[in-house]
């Protein structure tokens, strides 16, 4: 399914390179392999040891750096970032890495997660005088920060780390220095590469593909790693420290040939499809997947369930931002937006039709009704991951409770209202077989928004009025 | 793999809609689902019964139609067009449809395919004191219907048809008539749908699906059909007629969810795929497709030979007209561009790479490598169609024989150059069998770049000065 | 007062460059420097011995230019054209120059003026088969030189020129020759000068002066130059020649540098200026002129009358294309656009205001209202050249007579329907004076505007159905 | 003379309005009539008493207006700037209205003028851990009101201008008041405007007659305005104020239809030119004034010796930002840019060339010399102004005392290096005779940078780091 339909929508990554000459174009290809993690801006803070140069623009990879001039962003470190697309807050100011300049010494600052008392934190800081500059709730760490003794050490972004709460990677950046941080839940994915000697830090390893960069080890939770011409050193800031990492990342929101936390995300989605077949098995002729991201979990339930996995749901390719949306007349006559169901293929089939989640249902009764409209005799979905029933406070900016559809209607109902012949959810317990098969070390995954445990918690966390990253 | 790389151009993309108030915007869809047909440029020409407006533009569908002011393209007529990449040519002139105005009646005209004789006949024209005004062959015709009795009717164009050789697929529009032509070979695809009361024509029957119209048949050899407020009427213009559909419309360029000459494209790259492992069976660990257009080729060998489909290698959706190419060095330094290995999926396997084709093998030698350096074991290649040894005359913009891989070298070799463990092509009778499996009637195809089987000659075939679409 | 305002509409530039190297580059400077002639769009075909090069373009000379490649527009002979805006016609298509290619030999053309029988030879053309391009006038010379014999020569541009009736400079490129022709009463402007070896062509010697060229001598009244690397040549290719130099290039429509027939076009308005002073004086405080036409004439009028000029309107530098044009409703509230009274220089004066022409009254009466509302005690309307009473059909895009408020109302009703204290206008035997004051040899000019004496005349001159240049 | 080519920069213009429904819009109209007091960004922000929004660019005004949607800048005040061009501090984030937001209360801030200690004001924000956003001096004020107490009020705001020093014209709004305030030697002017009930605040007063407001009256030397629902109320912050306007306000920044400090620019710069024709006059046949600043002073020099002004130089109004610049070659050659001389207006005559002022000689030099190819007999350069010779510390971006002419010159010097067969300047006296001629009040002008006579000292006035406005 797709985001943009489905109401859920990535949240940011970040990159960072530290000694490699060609920093600012290796971070643009690093972003540009994580742009599904963010549409809305994208941008890159450069050092040469002495200054700070930015450039950053509201838009897709492609098109911010295409104004770029390389020649202008020298210097061997550069932090980088993409940014999500939503409703408010979608302002240039937000646009990350932000930059903080001053007489003394300077500061780039890319994050992805939320931090949930920003609002808290803001308050005392302006009651104080400070003025800030982004509606983002990742600004309140640099004034931590600098209100910590107005340097930039591992000592001051500890104590400015040990004031918020929540789910976070950061990278900072001041003149000679790269620091690294993790919450200490670990609930959003950053990885260390190397490329030669250079360091590489990013919110997914296809980033790390990309730049012909190997993978060297996860950023661990609640861990500070700080990098200099003197190496890589590494703290704890945090006293408890547990791994939660987030299910959606695998689910839905990661690239497939991104390992998260050692698992490659297709081979988990293959691994989710399979068990979905051994779980709700169901008697049909064809297995069709939505393009894009529930191709592997189909595969994977053709595999198990020996029926042919065919392509009865085309993707429009060249459905972007400037595609001119049909009226609300002609798509009832029948004109397609991104998907189109092949007619030839779907014509008096019983179809089991896989998709990684459901959020309204709005989508997921239009692609039943496409499919019966082409011919289907039966329609049966299959759900790829657990029923999502509770909002994230940890950055994925997903519907409301009231809009979830899972939350407020049960399973018959469900396939009552997008018109299936059958619909059923992959289990809690096949989500984790699926995940962890292969992992011989204990460890979690955050299913909060699935199961309502959250694994991280602050009072009045409903009070989040700035924008997440 | 992928037309930019391989070298192969598509040939345009026609579409007509008689009968339909929102005709413009129905045209924008259309040819926006046969984007892949042409990049170049694109165009509509509306007709209100008394005058036609054209909106036409170099660039993507996209961009060309967000410049476009439906209320001023008013009319229940339209007829469209999209036009693919060449270096030579490239200019605004050449954008179709093409439209001729005089003070009598005006005429619109769009075409794919390529006219054999246009320098020949250009060449006489301007003896007569004509000026043409584009570089393309397809103006020819405009200019010999006028020649024929200044009036535009079945008559002048069919007497037009019968002088210019080569492959067509022709819509012309006047203020109150539409004609639709095909040559007598039907080497291109044209077919006939309907919308409600209304008649289309497209080059692809996605652009039926897209728009909420049927199929309603095939245009046929040598056919010149005729549609005006009187309904739809046809004639056949031509002596002889014998169907030879270009077998690169199912191997390579047409979308999967198209039927071409009653045969969907998708079923028929499977089919390939099955024959191919039925032909040529390796023993391997994983199937992995080249994406996007082998894809339904390597599932069909995947489960005709029981191995596991795997997503070994991915497609970056956003690399685009925009991406910066990185430099010589970046790339030596394993920088990607639009296709990346996953790791933990090719590592220690034994590999099957499906590929629907190989032009210069340069793309080959670059994947093989790719996947070796990604720790594959063994890269058997299969190719789901006979090897490419000969030009096309007939509008697809392929490399010279000098260029050609498979017309210089043997398998062996080719496997050698390509660095792969093994090579194989499907044969000729395995495209036919993939091809025209389900088919009762009898029709061929045409194979002239794999088998040098010409179905049409012109003396002087070389002369070919002009851009064809 | 100002031309987007007034209902005038300049009628097109042309430029020839014969042996520069630079030659593109300097056709952008000589278009640069006439750029008031036509904002429309721009364009340039240069020549390098063996092939035509064009870049044209929609929009002013500097947007059409920066996307020029001059690296690619090499060749030491050009030809250039600026063109005017109307709302008719304004198509890419009808920039020029033309450039038609053949696969003889190709050939440009340029063209400021008016073919008065172009319909009536259009129809001929196209009932014998040919297809034009453009709904301009210019294009059917191009189409009758080349059915004169396929060839583009001395003969068959004279043959062709003798079919076409109206007023005329036309520049006129193939490969190796440039063709420069002059109607036989030269109503348009049209100069020959030298910079270094290199010939140059222009409607405006601003344009030499532009480029550091000289002045060598005006291009005669039916005279057709051939320039070569043989040199200049000259025929005349008509039969009678008289001279009737446009009157309202001096009025209103060169640039004052100019010297348009051997008179400086500053000095002829100040004349104006000089002359209204005597025919028409008042008593009044200051002397004001509508900015930026009506300059030079006012300070003529001041000189002569001994009163003071004064900048009592200031006009807006930066209003263009893309000022945003106040609401009726904030204009009624007093915003202003492109002019803006000097309040403590009008405040309790009696004004006479100076302005070039009148053509609707509409922006004369909210000149006036303007300097009333600023204090002005008294403003008497003095115009520089008789009152504009019948249309042109020499290339003036004017208003129609039904518009022209002189056509319509006598002075006094002029006077009163703009709210001024009195109007009077320059008288004809003024104008001529202030225009040939200085001249010994015996030319006339041509008042047809004014006077209604029209030099040329065609049966059926209301046909005019083609876009002028 | 030209800004672009002289080297002095224009200082930024400031508007405010509070109370008309159409705010923003009037905004964009009264900084348009502003854009020569800046052309490197622009923007607005309104506030409708609950919300302040923003819009702002780089670019012109009507660039920047292009692109804002009126409708959502909707509210009855609003506070508006433009910005100079310099090379350094190029950048959004000094484009103002500057915008800083809080949970409390926002503020908006647009400045005119220099802030003399900045840097070390910055110094001391920072050391207590402000992190400021922007490179301009004028952000520091926005701080030093917060650290007061965070809250905007006349306190506040009273106690932060008392801590910086220099020239400034601010405006600051939040929600519900404006506060207008000048520096208590009042070198930038100011002044208030009514526009039916609504109250105007703009540096000239064009911008009054721009949206046909009538002015009330000047700001007062250290005068603090509040403008809110309760009408306006004002007090003095400063101890000591006294009147010393920019000189270079009359002789070459502000609008010609502006009145600065009651005086109008027009009429003041023809009274120099008078003055000027007194204290130096010479035997000569023509005046001609250097466009567009030094027309008024040319026409008085020209009334007040009785001899004929002419046009002998024009302007090219459409060199502007996309002008291509000729080469080094083509300008040896004789290529003109934004200049050009009327050969037939200047050829054998004795000019007096009129010009504003001379900042590092190179330009005048030129067009002395361009008048002589031109064949001018005699040039005789008149400046309208005393000579430059100082540094200006108030905001004017002039040139450096190295790159000033008459700080290393002598008068009979420059005449020899400008090539021109004399020179003479305006005295002291005869400028204030010029400019306050008309004044019964006493008052004074700052002529600091033509006499050294600095009103306003700062210690390590060499200090100045950041960008000033």
């Amino acid at each position: 399914m797709l985001a943009e339909i489905k109401g859920i929508n990535e949240e940011c990554g970040v990159f960072g390179i530290w000694g490699h000459e060609k920093a600012a174009e290796l971070t643009y290809y690093g972003l540009h392999s994580m742009q599904h993690r963010g549409q809305e801006g994208a941008g890159v803070v450069v050092s040469d040891g002495k200054n700070l140069k930015a450039h950053k623009e509201m838009g897709l990879v492609n098109d911010v750096f295409k104004h770029a001039d390389f020649s202008a962003l020298s210097g061997s470190v550069a932090v980088g970032h993409v940014r999500y697309s939503t409703q408010g807050g979608k302002v240039l100011e937000n646009v990350q890495p932000l930059l903080f300049r001053s007489q003394t010494e300077s500061m780039a600052l890319a994050h992805n997660g939320n931090i949930m008392n920003a609002y808290k934190l803001r308050g005392e800081l302006e009651a104080e005088g400070s003025i800030l500059q982004t509606s983002s709730d990742s600004e309140v760490l640099a004034h931590l920060i600098k209100r910590s003794g107005n340097k930039i050490t591992e000592e001051t972004i500890s104590k400015a780390l040990n004031q918020v709460v929540g789910a976070y990677a950061y990278i900072i950046l001041k003149e000679d220095k790269m620091f690294v941080a993790l919450d200490p839940t670990g609930i959003r994915p950053l990885s260390i590469g190397r490329l030669g000697d250079a360091y590489v830090v990013a919110s997914e390893t296809c980033a790390f593909g990309q730049i012909g960069a190997t993978f060297e080890r996860e950023v661990l939770p609640g861990e500070l790693i700080t990098i200099s011409n003197d190496g890589l050193s590494s703290i704890r800031f945090a006293m408890r420290q547990q791994r939660k990492m987030c299910a959606m990342e695998y689910v839905y929101l990661s690239r497939p040939d991104s390992d998260v936390n050692h698992v490659n995300v297709h081979a988990s989605r293959k691994n989710m499809g399979m068990e979905l077949a051994k779980e709700s098995p169901v008697e049909a002729d064809i297995v069709v997947g939505v393009p894009d991201s529930s191709i592997s979990a189909a595969i994977g339930y053709a595999e198990e369930s020996g029926l042919p996995y065919e392509m009865g749901i085309i993707k429009n390719r060249y459905v972007g931002r400037t595609f001119i949306q049909p009226s609300q007349e002609l798509r009832e006559q029948g004109v397609k937006m991104k998907l189109s169901p092949v007619r030839s293929i779907i014509e008096g089939k019983r179809v089991i039709m896989i998709d990684d989640s459901i959020v309204r249902g709005t989508t997921s009764k239009r692609i039943v009704q496409m499919l019966k409209q082409a011919g289907a005799k039966e329609v049966h979905v299959r759900i790829a991951s657990p029923s999502i029933q509770n909002p994230c406070y940890y950055g994925i900016d997903m519907s409301t409770r009231a809009e979830l559809i899972a939350a407020n209607h049960s399973v018959p109902e469900i396939s009552n209202i997008i018109g299936a012949d059958s619909v059923a959810y992959l289990s809690e317990a096949g989500l984790e077989k699926a995940v962890l098969k292969d992992k011989t070390i204990h460890q979690g995954i955050c299913t909060a928004c699935m199961t309502g445990k959250y694994p991280v918690k602050e009072e009045g966390e409903k009070e989040i009025a700035y924008t997440s990253c």
